[in-house]
């Protein structure tokens, strides 16, 4: 299915739907990527920390090499990790990225976190994590003075070098954003946040929009990816909601199908990870059907502000850290 | 009655009980400035904004003169208006401050929201407000490129200059506080930000304390200074809440002392504003009485993530202009 793609603010073509690599074990992201690729995923959205970016990369280097697509239909993104934020790190990460995932340039390059941590070598760790010496008596994140403007013309270098076409952040809220766009000399082109049903943040989707910053959603399926951190309840899971399954079974479609769709037809790409071939193939099947005026608006009203990856609870939790970024 | 201190990072004395002078009339600002002088109060949060730093410095000057407290008794705030962030414009903004209120120096000078908007000539409108030309038809606010970390600069070299004893900011938040932490030469020694018990903001007070910010609260009442502006109903006022009242009468104290209690015992210097004799002197009787741990989290769990001063909500309905900056 081909799938609609959304125009970014310096021109790159931002495919709507793409393929969240979090999560993905080694063993299956090679073949989750290449059958993706076979049913018409062109977007990977992947990051140094996920730990997987050899097993994507080759993955995608076979695909090209097979003729399946060309590098240049491909829009790879990729994240620079909090512990690279320091200027002189920056170039040496996203090489270590490229390295990785067998590219000469990434589509897209964000700053991972709104949050510089120390730097860990190479050859120390990597991915590295939040930790600097995990295995301390009492492990906690030990954070680097490197402020979020100087990181940004590091970034900006990347572009003037040619190793990535567009740059971005993630977890970014409206007034970092709104400074950010005041210091930038490249724009960023994306934000990639939390978006699903139970977290719409309108305003912040609004204020991109309207300066004109496209806007990746991430966990767009909401409490899956969480559930078995205990980070979100069963119960609170999207895909059993009495009005999401009413929506779908009016569209004769899935429940996960019109959350996607939910999110693409608000004007944000959606990046649902998944290991299973089958939901893969569901993933993608959204370009066929219309939520309409009031089916967009009643699934928008489910939201709760309800925020599943939140450092400002799981850096205490994991890290021993109090960290909060979106308070 | 005497008003406990909050010794603040780079050793500031401040006062945790100050009077507010938003939205006190320039007829009035004199005499309710000189009977707080003679209460007790010693803590004036001013403004350019605000409109009245003429009243309000002949009174305190005339106050010093008449030997009811001397200058270096007293803790003065202002703030950095929006039109003002560019860097050339901040020394000449806390000058023209400074000339208003009388003084020669600040004891802490804010910048006043983490927007920056064109800069309206002092000859052509003082204080400017939020419009560049409000008479325009169809007027909007006219943003400004100036990044924060820029603005900050210019703020510390006030403090090289000796004419603000201490730099600090309101309106940020969490992410916005580190990542200044992270760029400041002189660091940030107050935040203010609007606290009071339906928006009680544990996050962002436990995470400015660790970073050893002090935090004013502003609103501490909550509703009343909203409610004939329309952004608060009558309903929401904390003042006739009945946990609230119960507390109150445990104590022979009355809701409002109880509130501000609240907001000081938890830390935070509160800054109510009153243009009544009688609540002037109401507001500043909390040293004799505590809240026990349970009435403070009694009180604490009124939260209800209200925020009344919101330039997202406000800005549009004013202004004409979407700028959101806590979403």
């Amino acid at each position: 299915m081909a799938v609609e793609t959304f125009t970014t603010a310096s021109g790159g073509e931002l495919p709507s739907l793409g393929l969240g690599l979090w999560k993905l074990e080694n063993e299956k992201v090679g073949p989750i990527a290449r059958r993706a690729i076979e049913l018409g995923y062109r977007h990977f959205d992947s990051a140094c920390d996920y730990g997987n970016e050899p097993a994507a990369g080759a993955a995608l280097e076979q695909a090209v090499t097979d003729g399946l697509c060309r590098r240049e239909d491909l829009w790879v993104t990729s994240k620079l990790w909090n512990t690279y934020h320091a200027p002189q790190n920056v170039r040496p990460a996203i090489e270590r990225t490229l390295s990785d995932l067998r590219l000469d340039y990434l589509d897209l390059y964000l700053i991972h976190f709104p949050i510089s941590l120390r730097f860990v070598p190479f050859e120390k760790r990597y991915p590295p994590g939040w930790f600097f010496e995990p295995n301390a008596d009492e492990p906690a994140m030990e954070f680097d003075p490197t402020p979020l403007h100087e990181t940004w013309r590091a970034m900006e270098e990347l572009v003037d070098a040619g190793l990535a076409k567009h740059i971005g952040v993630c977890n970014y809220g409206t007034a970092m954003l709104h400074d950010l766009l005041n210091y930038a000399r490249v724009r960023p082109d994306v934000l990639q946040v939390e978006l699903h049903p139970l977290l719409t943040q309108e305003r912040l989707v609004r204020f991109a929009r309207e300066r004109d910053v496209t806007v990746t959603g991430f966990s767009p399926l909401g409490a899956p990816s969480y559930v078995s951190s205990g980070r979100a309840a069963e119960d609170e899971s999207l895909l059993t909601h009495g009005t999401v399954k009413e929506i779908a079974a009016r569209h004769s479609k899935t429940p996960a199908q019109v959350l996607l769709r939910w999110g693409v037809q608000r004007g944000t790409a959606v990046i649902p990870k998944t290991s299973s071939l089958d939901r893969l193939e569901e993933n993608i099947a959204l370009f066929d059907f219309e939520l309409s005026a009031d089916q967009m608006q009643r699934i928008t009203a489910l939201n709760e502000n309800r925020r599943f990856n939140d450092p400002g609870a799981f850096c205490e939790d994991l890290f021993n850290t109090f960290c909060p970024i979106y308070d």
